[in-house]
């Protein structure tokens, strides 16, 4: 789903690393013998940035999640994930969140195994986006002063 | 429910007002004379802050949308939400995002009459949460180095 993706290294690097940082990352790194085929150490990432609730407070949100095929199986995922959880509890956030596909069954297995509450089953959360011309159609609608 | 309300007036403040603010808000006025029943003036609001997609960039969440029942039906709500939407296009987001229960027809209603997706309908996106035990397990479990 490459095509999908409309940004670039430059703007990532800008967006994560400026003065006030728009995400943080956490990144699993192997030994120089251990490094990928492709002649990589950097194998996987967590990706994650502060969320806010009028109720709870500040809480955090799992946006990536990502471990190379070629690595996968070893437990990566998961240190990454309870690393991410770690630094929400230091930064007192009291809830992590993300969002899974429902036929990504292999995540949604993970997570819940991990201890997960899926809230779309529980409550009947749906997610709601504007993008596109509906974004534009509902900006140009609102009143001018 | 407001007994899972867990965050103060004085948390609230610091949280919107401090050099990094966690969320921005836009407020609905009416005049003196247009007042509520209980005095106040300020009868809406719109809570939002920043996410961010490593496919898209920067985009806007919005976490509250809320005006008197007294005061629904005048199109309060519609100007708040095209309002957040015209900020998101001046903050370059390129998605506004939101959730909503299920059951609540006439929320999913109103964001569908201007112009939503409902993500978790169209792809199957659930929304996943650690929070209590389940985060403190998981945080415990991180690597110690």
């Amino acid at each position: 789903m490459s095509d999908q993706v409309k940004i670039t290294c430059d703007e990532l690097e800008r967006d994560g690393f400026s003065q006030i940082p728009l995400f943080e990352c956490i990144v699993a790194e192997v030994s120089e013998e251990n490094k990928s085929k492709e002649g990589f150490t950097t194998v996987g990432y967590a990706l994650y940035f502060y969320i806010y609730s009028t109720w709870k407070g500040r809480s955090m949100y799992l946006e990536d999640l990502y471990v190379m095929p070629e690595f996968r199986g070893f437990g990566i995922g998961k240190s990454l994930l309870s690393t991410v959880a770690k630094v929400a509890k230091e930064k007192q956030c009291v809830r992590l969140q993300l969002n899974v596909l429902d036929w990504h069954t292999s995540a949604r297995d993970f997570y819940a195994a991990k201890g997960a509450r899926d809230l779309t089953v529980e409550e009947g959360w749906h997610l709601i986006r504007f993008d596109g011309q509906g974004l534009d159609h509902l900006a140009n609608e609102a009143p001018k002063n």
